[in-house]
């Protein structure tokens, strides 16, 4: 079910975020959601840096984001997160809800890979470190 | 055909823009794209400050990027791009090649829409200059 | 005397603000001090887009930045800083620290001026809320 | 005489870069002078990733921005550079005008300093290509 998710993490608009249109930028959404993806990592026991630096690269392959409602000036909003590995992929479904009314202001499908000493593969830490995460929905 | 574009506009990568992997960070990417549409609208004689200024507030619905090929550091690239009304939408299909050897870094398609005075709206003067813009290909 | 404080808030590194070298962007360090006034400012009453609706338009005339020590993926840190009204400038010292060993990392001096309906001005606005965060120190 | 420069970029502003006051976000002039320095650096033959790579980590050590006019949405302007080796220290002189009119936008001094293999210290490529930019003055 779509909305059982893994991790959410809670942040809040900052000015420069924020474009002439007086909403925050668009591009500034993939930040809010990278960030998330990675904290959710690190709660999970794996470090996006130390990956990298082991020769385990996490790559972006696709990112497909919707923009429902946007965000301004002061306001709150928590980023939810579900992911599921298949394959050679690792697909993050993040979706963004205004605070505190869960105003839905973006869905996302981020899909990811590995790059394992630059070729293309699953990372055994990953793998297993998701499958814990769903074993323990 | 896919291949055919309405406009396109050359970049360099700045360092700055690159992240710890040292190849250019994915929010960056809609950066470009926006610039690229930002000019292209310049170039048909629409100015996104001004419509913006006239309450028309183009607004990002979708944005769907494939990622293929990392830009790094002291990279040259060109975003080229091709304009679709469609209804309420103006799609933009948006791809990213590498300079000199062409090769593909980014296909997106990106959907917009606009507000006019706060309601989904079609603007006339964005679909009578796209409507130009698909009279002279 | 210069530690003394008006107002402290903390952060978390996020990646997509480290750069090649794998620590934070120089400019980014601008974005923590912006965020951080505009919170200070926020804490005392004064909400910087509601000044700018307002015809306040507070803008920086200078910042003057020395890096001490750099700060990178996963750090966390704290931006403290001390507000001073001096004829019409508004002066902003901000230092940050690394969590937890408190390392200096960045001493900020960052001098703003209001313009008010597009003549540089002082705002009774500012003025009295920083002269009650004054009193109360 | 200051208005002598070594190097010199053109931009144009994007409106990403513009932040709610609709005007260029004052982290992003950063962004603008190390863009700058970088591009200078690979016009005398340093590369920044490359000299990286070698263990030579060119770093800001102090950053004095005086904020004259605003740059907005459409601007076009040049970074104008000047660089000086001072002991362990390269300055770097650099000012942003408005384009066509000149007009001066910012004024900026920039101490950046090398630290090699970890250590601070004087890096002989860039000690004598800056001589040699010197020389040809």
């Amino acid at each position: 079910m779509e909305q059982q998710y893994d991790y959410e993490l809670e942040f809040k608009v900052r000015d420069y975020e924020c474009d002439l249109q007086g909403i925050v930028n668009n591009s500034v959404y993939q930040n809010y959601l990278e960030h998330t993806r990675h904290e959710f990592l690190n709660d999970i026991g794996l470090n996006f840096t130390e990956l990298f630096e082991k020769g385990i690269v996490a790559v972006v392959a696709r990112a497909d984001m919707q923009f429902k409602t946007p965000l301004k000036s002061n306001d709150k909003f928590v980023v939810k997160l579900r992911a599921e590995h298949e394959g050679i992929k690792y697909m993050f479904y993040q979706d963004i809800y205004r605070l505190p009314d869960n105003k839905l202001c973006l869905k996302g499908v981020i899909t990811t890979t590995t790059l394992i000493n630059g070729r293309l593969g699953v990372s055994t830490e990953i793998k297993d470190a998701l499958a814990e995460v769903k074993a323990n929905r």
